[in-house]
């Protein structure tokens, strides 16, 4: 079956690209837009609009856009997706970011001869709650890795955002939260305010410090805590609590316990509706997170069952191909 | 009567001086090593030893010593002691900013013809604790200002700290903890996760906000209190925390029953004994600080009363003269 498009432009069956651009790595995929599996996948570099200049996120958009379109074929692109982390949230006033991968994106598929009749740049969790199974319009998407937050969609877009305020006021149960509050703790442990936990020397070990020595061990966690330049960094030691929980540390395991509960808070926060669909995405929500678990425990009790995806790369495509739907529909 | 201090070398009555090198400024004062009222102040720019760079705080320390020296008497300073926040803190590996400190002191001195017998770079809790009536050497000092810390005092000397880890996992119930959990409180009620708080609308008014609209509320909130390449003056806005619970808002007095609790625990840490000594100094715990109040009811119990003090210039005085009566008793 040849597929021409909204437009009707291609010449083979048409194409839709999925992009997602997380903080930690940007990936695209290209699927044939009737359904099936992905023809090709692709990663680069980091894709943070906030932090990535115009002209680096544009060069490596380029790169995994060429390295997934079959040769030949720009013309067959019909519609594409890309989420990106923080573009599209209400609030942000502006929302420069969103303009600017806009820019990219577009000048991105220009140098490969892509000009499909659908672009959207989504945010994050647009693109992974497009990933719940059928692709519904409605529902809630929680995010929870290095920072978090709840969000609710209404025809496919973010309505609303619970969290998500960032490492210094909110982001409350994410991977940074559980790393500071795992040197919180660990410190009130070492000056006497708080129980005994394996996170004082463990995380002395991981900042450089012999474990053996009370001073040190305070000293270690105090600038190795604020040593980096850049606080999310600190987010890194989040596995590290984790571990101390799996091991048995009754405290390590009240804070993934409270960031838990945060991450409930915060679905609550959204007003869900019993059997509505909730996609849970990010290190600590995905497949296998370490907080999964307790998170669905959590919200059982409203009617909600977490579907986990690993990332936003298959909801793109669902949107991308949804997007073609509704053009044909409107056609 | 002349006083000719511990080596005699003075030729009027023997002077004591007293220096109080606080992160919010520089004070000095001198006095007569026998006792009475202080002579002459002084004061000048911040002090801190970890960010104010050697020949600077070098600079600011002659300054101040010229200002209260009487014209003549370099000689006749018999005993000096210096506080300053974060010297000789344990745990504080190195101690860098101690040696810095003294280094800066004997040059500032040996400027005016200077070279007293005694000299000593104390930290900030041990100069405040010292102010305390009688000049004991034992007890508690309990210092809550922009960061906080609980601490015991052994002979004059601070033998243990609880807390006074540093803003990003500690600090806990300063000024700094203050404003961010009102910042984040509010951010908690405009996004549905906490009851609704003057702090919302006073907040984003502080940061330069309309506060008519959720949206730009959050967007300032959470812009405002990361824009500042320094989180610790997010510090700033602890008054208005306060204002707003002297106001009746029910958040911001829980905000500040929280801090207390927290002061509370870290004095608790360091196991206080019925009836011995406790100095509380800065902002929020010196007289008439606005947790004085709560601070009190809370360690009451323990068989304590917090003795508040303005800064530790006083202190800094009564060690001084502590150190020339040690040196005659001992000779």
């Amino acid at each position: 079956m040849r597929h021409e498009g909204p437009q009707g432009r291609g010449r083979g069956p048409g194409l839709v690209l999925g992009i997602d651009g997380g903080g930690s790595g940007l990936r695209a995929v290209v699927a044939a837009v009737g359904g099936g599996p992905a023809l090709a996948t692709a990663k680069a570099g980091a894709a943070n609009v906030r932090s990535v200049p115009e002209p680096v996120l544009t060069e490596r958009l380029a790169r995994v856009v060429g390295r997934v379109l079959p040769p030949g074929r720009p013309a067959d692109v019909v519609s594409v997706v890309a989420g990106f982390a923080g573009a599209g949230v209400p609030g942000r006033a502006g929302d420069g970011g969103q303009r600017l991968a806009v820019r990219a994106l577009r000048a991105a598929l220009a140098r490969h001869g892509c000009a499909p009749a659908h672009l959207r740049v989504a945010a994050d969790s647009e693109i992974a709650f497009a990933a719940a199974p059928g692709c519904p319009p409605d529902g809630l998407a929680v995010i929870a890795g290095t920072g978090a937050a709840a969000t609710r969609m209404r025809g496919h877009r973010l309505a609303a955002t619970a969290d998500g305020c960032g490492w210094l006021t909110g982001d409350d149960g994410s991977g940074f939260w559980i790393a500071r509050e795992g040197v919180r703790r660990a410190l009130r442990a070492v000056d006497g305010r708080g129980p005994a936990t394996l996170l004082a020397p463990r995380l002395a070990e991981a900042f450089g410090a012999p474990a053996d020595d009370p001073a040190s061990v305070r000293f270690a966690l105090v600038d190795g805590a604020l040593a980096p330049a850049d606080p999310l960094r600190l987010a890194r030691h989040c596995p590290l609590v984790v571990r101390a929980a799996a091991d048995g540390d009754a405290v390590a395991g009240r804070i993934l316990d409270e960031a838990a509960d945060l991450l409930a808070e915060s679905t609550a926060a959204l007003r869900p509706r019993p059997g509505e669909p909730l996609v849970t995405v990010g290190g600590l929500l995905g497949p296998r997170g370490p907080l999964l678990d307790r998170f669905t425990d959590r919200v059982r009790g409203w009617g909600l069952a977490p579907y986990p995806v690993r990332d936003g790369l298959h909801g793109a495509v669902a949107l991308a191909r949804a997007a073609c739907a509704g053009a044909a529909g409107r056609g």
